[in-house]
Parts: C-alpha cells; sequence; structure tokens
C-alpha cells in the first residue's frame, strides 16, 4: 500500500514535535510537509527547530530536511494534522477543508462545532457518520474531525464503558496536570519548582462540556449531549509528561467493584480493526495500591493507553479511583492519528 | 508571668524540630526537656541533630546544649508536647497522663478515644470540657488533649464557618499533600521527581472521621459525630510544605458566593483571648485566578492561617474551592502550641 | 536623620523586586520612584505587579500605591538602583548620572569602564576614589558605581581575603547557578526538570574578567588588573536561589588549611561601619562535611554572607573548596544596597 | 550459539534491577539465577520487587518468576555479575571466584587489586592478561574482573583518547551526579528539592585513584599506574539518570580544538568486536552551545555512549569540556556486562 502523504500544521510546538516523533515511522502515512507560522517558513526544519525540540530522541533527518511552509492550502498531501495555536486554527483549519483537505486536528475551536465530530474512535466511532453532512459546508471534498482535550480524553475512556454498561449520572475530577500541556516555554521553572498551580485557564469548563459531546448520541444528524453532570477542577503539577486524575462516580445502575473492574479490561472495541497507533489495551486496570504514577504508567501502550488504579466506594457518589493518560501523546497527537487511521480504514480518506 | 516549663517528646523528628523551632522564643512556655528514643538518649540535642535537622535556620543554642531523655515520665516539666510516633505514642502518652502530666499530643492513636478532645481552638473549644470526665482515668491530674491530622486541619478549618452557618451534607475532597508530612527521610527522591504519588497510607481514612468528631457536638459527656458525608482522595506532589486540598461542597441551605466568602473573612473566634500562636486571621481568602499556592501561601500567618480561594460553583455538589496550609506548623507542631496556649488561657494548665 | 529619596530603574524584574523588597523598611533610603519600561508607566506598582510579583511575601502597600514612572532622569529623588536590562541599562544609566543623579547599578554595562568603580565594599572600597574623575563627565555631580555578576560576588569575597595574605595565581571555577539568575519567566520548567544545563550565556566571561578589577589596584587614576588566571564553567541547576560554586585556587605563598579558614573568619572589613545591609559575618565557613547547600545557607546573614565549606587539598592546584551566595540579594540588589550605603557613610552622596 | 548462563548477585537493587532489565533480551547470555540477602530469598523475584523495581518498564515476566537465591557460591551458571552492596561484595566475590565463577563486578572492593582488571574494554582492554595470573589464586578457574565507579567511567572514556595521543599532565573535574547514583531508597526528597549536596562519601578519592589504573601500563605482571594529577569535586544534583561533569586539562603535547574534537570521534576501537552492549560510538561530540545535557543526552548509544561538548580554551589548564554519561548504564550494568561481553568473544569464558 502506497502510504498517505500528510502535512503536520503548526509543525514546531509541542504538538506539533509529537506528530512528528509518532508519524515518522508510521506504516501508514509519510510526512510530506510541515507548516508552521511566516516566521519559521522557508527554512529546514532541522534549523527551525535547533533550540526547540524538546521530545525524546534526535529531530529525525527526514524530517529536519523538509523546508518550513506556511499554513495556507497549497501542499503536497492529502491529510493535514493540525497542532495549531487556538488563537488561528479556527480560521487556517476551514481554509483547508475548504481546500479539500481532510483535517484531524488537536486544536478546540472546532470540537463543539454541531456537525464536526469530537472524535475518540474506542468511544463513539458513529460520531463520523456527521462527516457527509459537515462536507457540503465544503465543495471540495475537505472536512474536519477534531479529538478532545488532553484531560478530557483519559476521563472519557475511562467513563465510557462504565457510562454504555451502568449509565452515568454524576462524575467529580480534580487533575493533576503535567507541564507539556502548557506548551513551550509554558510553565516558567520559577512558578513550579515547589509547588502547584491550583487553576488552568478554561480547562475546567473543557473537562466539563466535551466528555457530554462524546458520551452523546448521534440523533438526526444532530449531536444530543449525554446527560451527565461533571464537575471539573484542574491543578498543574511539576511532571513532565502524564495527566493524573482523581475521580468519583454516581451510576444509575448499581455495579460491584468486580464489574466495574471488568468492564474496563474487557473494554477493546477497536482490537479487530489493526489501526498503527490503537493499544493492545485502551484501558488497564492496575491492581498495587499507588498507582497510576505519571512516571511509570504514561508510556503504557506506547502513551495510548489511558491507566486506572486504586477502585474503591467513594462516601458522596457511588465509587472513586485514578487515571493516568500521556497528555502529548494519547491527549494530543497520538488522538489525531487514530483518528485519523480510522478514518483510512473506513473509507473516510 | 514565669514560663511554663514544657518537654517535647519524639522532639528528632521532623515534627519534633518544628516544636524546637516554634517554642524557642515562646512568650509563655520554656523547653527544658527534649526525649526520643533509647538510642538518642544520653547525649546532647546538638549532637543528635547534627545531621537530621531539617526545619529553616539553626538549631536553637539554648535547645542544643540540652541533654535528650528517654521518654519516660520523668521529665523536669508540666506539658509535654508529643510528636511521638505513632508505633509508640499510644502507651507512652498514656503513662505521662498516668503520671501526672498534661500531653498536647499530635499523634493519632488517642484522637478518637471517647474521653480525648480532638481540637482545634477556632472549631471545637467546647470539647474541653471533657478532660474533667477523662482526668478521671489519671489519677495524679494529667490528661491528654490531641490535634487532627495535618490534612484534616485545613479542611476543618474551612468548613467549620460554613457548617455553622449552612449547614454542610456532602464533601468532596482530594488533597495534593506536601513531602514533609511523610517525616524524614520519609519519600525517596527517586519515587517524587517527575511524578505524583496517589496514595498515602491510611490518610483518606483520618480526613474522612476525623471532621466529624471535631464538628460534632459535645453532648451528655459524650461525642456526638456530626452527619455529613465526606469522601478523600489523597496524594503526594514534589513540594517541601504545604497541603493543597480541591474541595467540593453540599450545604443544607442556600448561600451565594458573597456569604460564603464573608463568612470565612468574618471567623474570627479566638481574637479576642492574645494566644501568641493565634495567627491575626485564621483564615484568608485569595481573590486571584490562581490561589492558594503551596509556595506563595503555606507561610502566611506564620503558617498557622488557612489560605482559600477560586469559590465558584460545583456542577455536582454546591461550591467548589481549593485551600492551603501548612502540614508541619497548622498541622502538627504549631496546632499542638495553639491547643496548649488555649489551655492555660482557659485554666486547665 | 532625613531618609535618602532614592528610585528603583527596572522595578519590574526579578532584581527590581528584590530591591523593592530590601529597601521598603530600610533606616537609610525612602523608595519614592518606580520605574520601568514605557508599556508599565501610567499605571501603580501594585496593579502592574499583580502576576508578577515573584519574591518572598506580598507587595509592600507602601510601594503597590506609587505610579510607575518612565526611566527617563525627572524622578523626585536624590539616588537611583539600577536593575535595568543589559539592552538599555548603558544609555539610560548614562542618562541619569548626566542629569546629577548617583547610580548604584546592577547591569553588567558600566562594569568594565576605566572610571567606573566594580564596588564590593568588603573587598575594593578604595576604588571608589575614582568617583571624582568619573565626574567630570558629568557636570552636574552625579555617577556611576557598579556591582558585580551573581556569581563574581561570591567568588571574589571568599578569594579577596587569601588573595590580600597569600596571592593568588591560578583559579578554576564550576558553578551551580540558581533559577532566579535568568530571571523571569527566564528557564522554562520543561528545560530544567531532571536536567543540567552546562552553559549560560556570556557567564564565564564575566567570572573570568571581573574579579580581575575587584582584586586590582587603583593607582595613578588607573584600574590596574590583578594578575590572576581564572577559568569558570557555568552550570544551571534546577535550584530557586542560591549560586554554588566548586573552587579549586593556586596561592604564590605556603599556607595551611588552618591559616585559610582562620583567614576568612577574622575577614570583617566593614564591622565597624554600622552599613545596615552588611552582614555580621561576611564570610561564614561550615565545618560540616556536606555544607554549604543552597537550601541551608543562601539565607545567612539575610542573603549578604557567603558561605565556605569543604576546604581540603587539591591535587592540581593547591587547596579546593565551595561556596554559595544568594544571587539575587548578595549577588544582585543587596550588593546595589550596600553599595549605596558605604558610599553614603563615606560622603559620596 | 547457546547463550551462557548467567547470575546477578545483588538483583534487587538499583544496579541489579538494570542488570536484569539490559540481560533480559540479550543475544549471547540468558539470566538463569537471581541472587540476593537472606531476608528476599526463597521467593519469586516479581514478589520482592513488587515494591522496588524502580527502572523503566515492567518487570520482565521470565525473570519475576525466577526464585530468589542467596548469594552462596552453589547456583547455576557459569558467569556472575555483581551488584553487590560494597559492605558484603569483598567476600562473596571471592568464594564465587574460588568456586569457579567468572565475576563481573561493579562493586568497589576488588577495583584496585593487584591482579584483578580494572575494566573499560574500549580503554585498556590488554589489561585482561592480567586474568592467567590472578586464576593462580582461585584453583577452580574464576576469577573477578571489575569495572570503574560510575563518575570514573565517562571521565576515563573522554580522556584515554586524549591522553594516547597527546598525554595528559593534569585534570580537573567537578562532577554534578544523577539522585539513581545514590542507590534506593538513598537521597531523601527533603535533602534534595531545591538543592544540591556538595559532597559523595568517598566518591572525590574514586575519581582520583581509579582512571590511573585504568590509563596506565599491565608491565611484567602488574600494574603502573598512569602518572596524572586528576583533582575531583563530587556533587548531587535533582537529576534521575546521568552524571554530568565538567573538566579541564593539561596535555603534554599542544594540540588545536579540532584535533581534540577528532580523536575523539575517531575513537571506536570495539568496533569491529561486534559487541552486542558496545555503542555504535562510544564518544559523542556535540557541537551545540548547551550540550550535553542529563536528560537529553543520557539514553544516547543505548545509555553506553559517552557525550562530549563545549572544548574550549581553559585559562588556568589547556582545555576545558563537560561529558555526561548513563550512572546506572555505562556507569554500572552496562559496563560489566560490556566486560563480560569482551571476556567471551577473547575466549576469557
Amino acid at each position: 500500500m502506497e502510504k498517505v502523504k500528510v502535512g503536520i500544521l503548526g509543525a514546531t510546538g509541542m504538538v506539533g514535535q509529537r506528530f512528528v516523533q509518532l508519524l515518522v515511522d508510521h506504516p501508514w502515512f509519510e510526512i510530506t510537509e510541515v507548516a508552521a507560522s511566516e516566521r519559521s517558513a522557508g527554512r529546514s526544519y532541522g534549523e527551525v527547530m535547533q533550540d526547540r525540540w524538546k521530545v525524546e530522541r534526535e529531530i529525525p533527518p527526514e524530517v529536519a530536511r523538509l523546508e518550513v511552509k506556511e499554513c495556507v492550502p497549497e501542499l503536497q498531501c492529502r491529510l493535514v494534522f493540525s497542532a495549531l495555536d487556538a488563537k488561528v486554527a479556527g480560521t487556517i483549519e476551514e481554509e483547508f477543508a475548504k481546500a479539500g483537505y481532510v483535517v484531524s486536528s488537536n486544536a478546540r475551536n472546532h470540537r463543539m462545532d454541531p456537525d464536526v465530530p469530537l472524535l475518540v474512535p474506542e468511544v463513539n466511532p458513529d460520531h463520523t457518520e456527521i462527516i457527509p453532512q459537515q462536507k457540503k459546508r465544503w465543495p471540495k471534498g475537505g472536512y474536519i474531525v477534531t479529538n478532545p482535550n488532553c484531560s478530557t480524553i483519559g476521563l472519557v475512556m475511562a467513563l465510557a464503558p462504565l457510562h454504555r454498561r451502568f449509565g452515568l449520572k454524576r462524575v467529580m475530577v480534580t487533575t493533576l496536570q503535567a507541564l507539556s500541556g502548557a506548551g513551550y516555554p509554558g510553565v516558567a521553572s520559577l512558578d513550579i519548582l515547589d509547588n502547584v498551580i491550583p487553576f488552568i485557564s478554561g480547562e475546567e469548563a473543557k473537562v466539563e462540556t466535551e466528555p457530554l459531546k462524546i458520551l452523546g448520541r448521534l440523533e438526526g444528524g444532530r449531536f444530543v449531549p449525554a446527560e451527565i453532570a461533571i464537575s471539573a477542577s484542574c491543578t498543574r503539577v511539576n511532571v513532565r509528561d502524564g495527566h493524573l486524575e482523581s475521580v468519583s462516580v454516581e451510576l444509575q445502575r448499581q455495579a460491584t467493584e468486580e464489574e466495574l473492574i471488568q468492564t474496563w479490561q474487557e473494554y477493546n472495541p477497536l482490537a479487530d480493526l489493526g489501526l498503527p497507533s490503537a493499544p493492545e489495551h485502551p484501558l488497564v486496570y492496575r491492581p498495587e495500591p499507588d498507582r497510576p504514577q505519571p512516571l511509570k504508567d504514561r508510556d503504557e501502550g506506547r502513551g495510548m493507553t489511558c491507566t486506572i488504579g486504586r477502585l474503591r466506594p467513594c462516601q458522596v457518589l457511588h465509587y472513586k479511583f485514578f487515571l493516568l493518560s500521556h497528555n502529548t501523546i494519547r491527549g494530543a497527537a497520538g488522538a489525531a492519528i487514530l483518528n485519523a487511521e480510522y478514518l483510512l480504514k473506513k473509507g473516510y480518506l
């Protein structure tokens, strides 16, 4: 199979770097274009990134030699991954969709659009059925698909199978989020050394609303949000990668701890699709008393698994547990790539 | 006024060191005895502590020259502060009470005893009225008073005025606790660098039960616990001092945000007693969007104030907010000293 | 005595904040002006600093209410402290000197000027004798005095008494420098968590040259640099405040370890001047095997003392030791204030 | 080729875990035995290590199921790797050699023995020629080979080619060492958060003496140490893995910077031997102004490469540079494994 040519919009930021890293040896996709802001354009990616490459290992040489282009829809590729900043993502992604590109975006701008899927292939694959409707907006066959916020995705992965089987009524979550979620330079070292910052701008609203769309139904051409009350409190901790979340849930139907754990362990709706980025187990439950931990569990499933632990009764709602997911892999670049793999497999590309 | 002679049991640990530091220039108390385990006994405190002194500033010379005694009730003082490890505190504290000493203890062992006050002078000063009853156990006039766990105290200080005025039904809390709470050597650096540990042994149970006794009533010679459902999830973060807590509350009576903030700001029941360790404001509400923070707020009120911030509606319960208190000052040594000051002021010494 | 009115140029940066903090209760000086870049000017200092105040404790209210001015020589004061960035300090400081202000500067721009003292009052107070010569450049009685780089000053304080008594030939130093030395936002947390950066732009050159001027002689109206070979390697470590330095020295005359320690301990040339910022002991030698440490020793002498430890023979030069000094107090704001105190005491103001 | 059966002595510590991790998929060796202290013996490795496994990824299942044995020479293997603590390594290793085992040890005890090679295969492979002489002590064909201290090895790798080509006279080094070098639990988090510790017990002596044996010659059946003066200052920094060293050297013959870099880049004496653990490049020189860094360079060559950077003239000796090597891979387990591979290749097994 010839590889699909792909471009990366916003290729120089933290998430853009993760796209490069995760796509460089991808069996289905080939990076042919890297695009960024005007001031980076015209130079090679290697030159532009010399002091800015922050992910593990070196810049792949085949990408380092690509010329950085501007983010205008004249790129030699069929599919673009968007790691653009929310300040510019809205318009640029629309321009690409309009010009016929398929856009798999990590930006927040179009997530809640009524005809744009907020997609997690394990959770709401049927939401892709809105795509034909969206395409009417873009005459040349392009369209936009989005993935959720880095704190939403781990939460929604752990909640989805519980919601399907037992029904969720109320969810309370406090997040302990990693530094890489703030991009680079992001959080100043003087602000976080020996400290926690109990505030991330706009984050709590995303965690409280995005899961409702994802866990909702697509009915008659529109998204009906799930009727779950979610309350989120978000903090930043001195950890490089991996968002940890302290979660309590109230269920509609009674369930035992064993049933919950079994439900998580059996959950693997993509098992038969052979998507390259899909982890062997989307959810892993750890029985140890002190897991999950960012340092130990963030790379589970090459960063695509959500790890759960410490399930126990809650005095206020029904159960509580901790979960952890890698915020720049499963929570950003890896999510958008998995979405594109799913679209390709299902014939949307 | 002649100063009251006091001893410190467990003077070599982290909390013991805080006792030394906070008592050394105390206007009412004078350290005459430092006691610890057998293997430290017989040498000077300065010698024993040479490599173990972990709090700010140097070992005070007047304490450094004291001989470390064993923890047997033959100390030259009227009052002992107990920073003993829970493994030994139970028996030793009873021996001191039996021998006629007043014991102000930070250990958990006797906190839930039916005739021992779990005292926070701002919150439940009337619980001292159980003391005469307890004294019947100890013929020579001694007795035991305890202060709560380092995670409980900030929580209970913030909750108490809300409970008094609006009634509390349900409370959900996730803690982000500092390293010093684990004592020394405590948490290994390899375990916490670039990490969070979502587990502290026994902690969640304490946070879920101690507030019920503290916020409860003393009626007919016994403690009637408050009827509040509390659910706690406890984590350890890479911060030296200062426990941060993410809290949601459900109230019995409706209240506006302004009423809650006003209730906190006006709360100062010890204002007129002149207790040396009582902070000018036991509760401070910060209006900034990103406070309280351990680094910036832990030393408020010389470590005796609980700082609150980010009050906002909760989608699941009624309101949510963050609070922070210094875990080895207000959460341990400072609490026990304030208790002793209150006892002295009220004639219990 | 009426207090001398002082202004702070660059009052909003990290060093500017330290000036505010250290000057607010100063017995000789009174902050009447705070100046910064155009975009801060016109608002109150409290408003401008709301999210930018990074030093311990709150913004002092009497400074918070001052209006931030632009850095033009129309300030109501006699003396200005300069915490300006090197990009603009050169010209602005000259404009103030020209307009008749005394400028005590922490910026690097004029440090090596042939008629500007690079002053450490304990080390080269006689270098102030160049001031009359410099004043010829500035007709209205103004002049500029500078203090050394934050890594230079601890080094030169420890070396000065050795140089005076035994003569220095060669010095090798590797620094482990704190984050606050890079200003705010400065070092990104993603760059320094679990890391060391073995490079600080321009730093090694300063450490290799500034001590030669400071330890040199003022002869016939010009500075004759000391003939010492200094080699410096500079690194950035994940520490908030306090530069640690690993130093080896070769002496001209033989000396025992005891003589070196005694020389340091006896060194206190400012003892009789009563300067408010002068520490009781400019040099403290710690006998413990593992000192000095940034966390434990940076606040010695209210941040104005240089702490030395681990003196031992060196296999390559003669002796080696570690030293530590607080980089934004003794290494910046505190140094400039001590310089101004010395100038006032000696009649230069 | 049938794999050689190997055992690991001290398999439960930090270095022991690295042995397990590095040997589990080894093409030449097969772990058949894991041994530790008496109190671990008798249970499975997986059970013993449940809370103690600290390296990346999970405990390999094939090792987890091995029974932990005591460290007595009754293990089913030909070769043992020793990660024993120095307190017990001396005697135990001798017992194994005596019983006919080949011992590749990371412990310090026998490093300086007159008939034991202190081996770095890239540097002093000829030192293995002492083995026949050593074997005379151990009648059954066993013998001991050691690798150097974790701070020595990076230094000696960078120095060796310079010494061979230009001759070394004097070397000055300050180390910034990682936490994992202290084992587990090792450094307490309260000691290192926001701090540097300028002392590691016994470390400076090792760095000053071990390189002399390694860079020395084996002549007439005895080791003649190299005549180089080395001075070391050792510090502990808040970094997980990777020892950074600031080095200055004085050469016997003149050399340009280009010659030094070329000498390092061309150095690859093991290139043709096909040893599985030998990195493609034992030395990598990075041209960037701010490298090497622990976070970015420690995993170079799967942790077996020494990375060098910032070569520049030294004002005191001739040149200075920084180097970095992974302290528990190249500096411990990986070094001992490479030694064993070399011995096997050369017929010593």
